[in-house]
């Protein structure tokens, strides 16, 4: 019969990225993950997620989600890159103080494995098709929205890239506003 | 003793892609692929690529090298936008019209595979870090050199996707052209 195990999806996510940074993701198995999150079962980690690869990547439709909700209720005047910044800003709230050690660990976890990097690299795919599909659906053209996409998603990356590199106090939606106003000045110099 | 095959390598790519859209790309073992492209052994297969995987992304190097090349040439006064499309017109006319019946397949094999979307996710992420590095040994900043680079990737990619769903006689450096052109342009409204 199945126990309620509070917060037994953050303990498992928590757990598998110990272990991982530990010990090594291909040598982690499902069942020393669900031990180390509090003594939970296979069967609860498999209520939760697919596989071991799938606790990684846990967010990604809630992320594609915000994203998506942000831009439908943008307000009619905002032109693409506004759309994008409150998609970012709502994306980049998302993410609480907490998050900032697991994802660091996550980045080493998966540099270290051509495997979860090309998964990482299809859920990066993924959130800017999200975003992209949003904008179209605002009435934005198919090229224009791939591109504030593309800049939106760059920006949230790099976004999180200094705030799980820095030991400074500023939260990721602050590194998020930086990072976007430096591609906006950066696409300026382009043309 | 090892035999020497004429164009063993780009018979094996024909059968691999052949004998994956018609059968599945999970199913088919290197034997077959082997077997397809003339009677030739396992260990030609594995003295050309590491597994049948590699097959379907046997160009990326020498696909990435083209780039490099193409922005390390590109005159002095070039912009970093200038030097991208160098670069794209190298890679682009790098692909002969018997290129493109492949492609068209290789196409539908890699849209029903998962891990094979993963891997040329990888690929084109690997195209588009090859560019941005060309462009910052040229001296254009890091986040200038990023934006450039993925609007190449996007450019050759798109016109990849025209060139394989088009019947008409158009070159792949004519689309190049053409979706690069429109890339720009879609910048330039966006901001």
């Amino acid at each position: 019969m199945a126990r309620w195990e509070p917060n037994a999806r953050e303990r498992l996510v928590r757990a598998a990225v110990e272990l991982f940074a530990e010990q090594g993701y291909e040598t982690t198995t499902v069942i020393e993950i669900a031990e180390r999150a509090g003594g939970l079962t296979k069967t609860t980690f498999f209520r939760h997620f697919s596989d071991k690869r799938e606790v990684l990547f846990a967010g990604q439709e809630i992320h594609n989600r915000i994203v998506a909700e942000a831009i439908a209720e943008a307000p009619e005047t905002a032109t693409p890159l506004d759309m994008v910044g409150l998609a970012l800003e709502g994306l980049a709230s998302s993410f609480t103080e907490d998050r900032r050690d697991i994802g660091r660990r996550l980045r080493a976890v998966i540099a270290n494995s051509a495997e979860l990097q090309e998964r990482s690299a299809s859920k990066r795919a993924a959130l800017s098709e999200a975003t992209a599909q949003a904008l179209r659906t605002r009435g934005v053209s198919e090229l224009v929205a791939d591109l504030a996409a593309e800049l939106g998603t760059r920006a949230f990356y790099g976004a999180f890239d200094r705030w799980t590199s820095a030991p400074d106090p500023r939260t990721l939606v602050e590194y998020a506003r930086e990072v976007f106003g430096e591609l906006k000045t950066a696409m300026s110099v382009l043309e």
